[in-house]
């Protein structure tokens, strides 16, 4: 356990969806490991309540009234802001469970934004179903870059296991259009907010970044593209040349081998699934999502909201419970009392 | 050690790489575990006698006349084909080096398909010394190809470790040519390869492919290209159609966790990284890189020449012991054999 000056908030999540089981089972398992940080949910007392009964997990539920009350709360149980609710409806999605979700993140942006909560762990959302109640943004990530007054480039999403980070440098675009917005402006900007997060949230004095070819063999001396050579190059080159001990281009399949992997704190990556495909063969049940590059902490777990099974029971808490863990751990580097 | 009507054949690779060490090394290993098969080196007993006592490997090699001898010769050391033969320059490539892989795969290649080896296995040559003397093929796979009648097309590599097989349907093109390469047709067309050399070289009756999807979430229902819809699901439906247990298009990132690999014998990949990220990352020292398609059988361990390391005993053998290992249990498994 770590030590924080204010709790984490969690937020609720699509109550249709695995969120709210997941965080009964995360805070549970790490309860009974001696491992939960101060946290409280952010709303749905009712919900969860009725949620771990259905379920059969044992896991009281205290609610509050001030975040404050996180701190000493959780010897009694899981700590649970009251005055936002709903009935538990795992697997049934609907704009009532939508705007509950809503409701959740913005109260949790803003209880972190005021310092009332030292970071955010966020559950799954469905993006389709909070735009059927009038949400316009591509993402929760999207939705804290704008609460927080910063344009959406900053906040970088990290996916971090134990032995793995990678950052993706494009994601949610087709494949075809991934060289075209690779730059090397892309590639500094996300470099120096990377750096600056691992420095400052992960206690890391001198990260090392390894930024990924973009081409196989990094182009094989331009036989087969030439933005390594032409872009990510150059790039390393200007980050080398303030100080950010970035190398590269690492081709893709030699970046994740055992020993590459001892190289580098974080492996920036051209495209979505060249980030995700190693993590998620090498991490799989334990990998966190992390946004970099915003004045809040703000960590959640790297699984959607999987209506399908959410309300069974059979969903993995692993990564809430790494995203819960994580988030403490940025928050005690930050303020510089962690263990 | 499994039972071989004919031995498999090894060729040197380069002699300024670490093909002729991890040889001797692979050998060595194999020897000692009871597990090496019937096989010889085609050619260089004195450069691998040479090689031995400079690295101080303790592997006698026996010189023979006839690839037969192999089956009996292996109980007194590693046996080498005489008459062709040259002195160990490890980390000095030269047009004679060059001259020499080549003569050693020309001759592994003719042993093979006659049929008095039973399977080749192909240590590494530098494509751009072997083209230094005239050799114009992209790599040893197109060149065996063309040694057993076929077009370049059928030759389809495949990248297998001990609990992964991936297949790039593209490999050395740029990433940006990669979404205008792919087809229905090369799908269909290296899927029906993959499913017979899985039933006919390991064995596996009903093989499951798991195709890959190009993009992100495959296309996410179109939001992030169509080629997922328009072009993969297609090829799969045309696969399931002629009876190939073949399924997908799956996103990348969610093709390589733990439990998803249990899923299915292959896993069809759309580009190079896609095929070699997860196969590196976790079978980093292991990959064997197959060539199904043609009337041989050939393996070959998935590294390169390495000649910066070549003579310093530092090379790891373990791909190559892996790629004799798979040779002799394809070989088997293809005559019926086997254990």
């Amino acid at each position: 356990m770590t030590a924080l000056s204010a709790p984490l908030a969690i937020t609720l999540g699509d109550p249709a969806g695995i969120g709210p089981e997941v965080i009964l089972g995360a805070w549970t398992r790490l309860r009974a490991e001696r491992r939960a940080p101060p946290a409280f949910v952010v709303g749905g007392p009712m919900l969860l309540r009725g949620l771990a009964e259905r379920l059969g997990i044992d896991c009281p539920i205290v609610p509050i009234a001030d975040p404050a009350e996180a701190m000493f709360a959780s010897a009694a149980g899981l700590p649970v802001m009251a005055g936002l609710d709903g009935p538990p409806t795992p697997a049934s999605p609907s704009p009532d469970g939508a705007r509950l979700a809503l409701a959740s993140l913005r109260w949790g942006a803003k209880l972190t934004l005021s310092g009332l909560a030292a970071g955010l762990v966020t559950a799954p959302i469905a993006k389709s179903a909070l735009a059927a109640v009038g949400w316009d943004y591509p993402g929760q990530t999207e939705f804290l870059a704008d609460a927080c007054g910063r344009p959406y480039r900053d906040a970088v999403m990290m996916l971090a296991g134990p032995s793995l980070r990678t950052v993706p440098l494009t994601v949610h675009v087709a494949l075809a259009e991934v060289p075209g917005l690779i730059s090397a402006e892309l590639i500094t900007h996300k470099a120096r907010i990377v750096a600056q997060g691992l420095r400052r949230d992960f206690r890391i004095l001198h990260p090392r970044l390894a930024i990924a070819a973009l081409n196989p063999h990094a182009g094989e001396g331009g036989q087969f593209g030439n933005e390594d050579a032409a872009v990510i190059a150059p790039a390393i080159a200007a980050l080398r040349a303030e100080g950010i001990d970035a190398f590269g281009p690492v081709p893709g399949d030699a970046l994740f081998t055992p020993r590459a992997r001892t190289g580098y704190d974080a492996a920036l990556c051209m495209y979505h699934d060249q980030a995700l495909i190693p993590l998620k063969a090498l991490e799989f049940d334990e990998g966190v999502n992390v946004t970099l590059g915003l004045p809040i902490i703000r960590t959640s777990p790297d699984h959607g909201t999987a209506f399908d099974i959410a309300g069974q029971g059979i969903a993995d808490p692993g990564a809430m419970a790494a995203a819960i863990v994580m988030a403490a751990e940025m928050a005690a580097a930050r303020s510089g009392c962690g263990a």
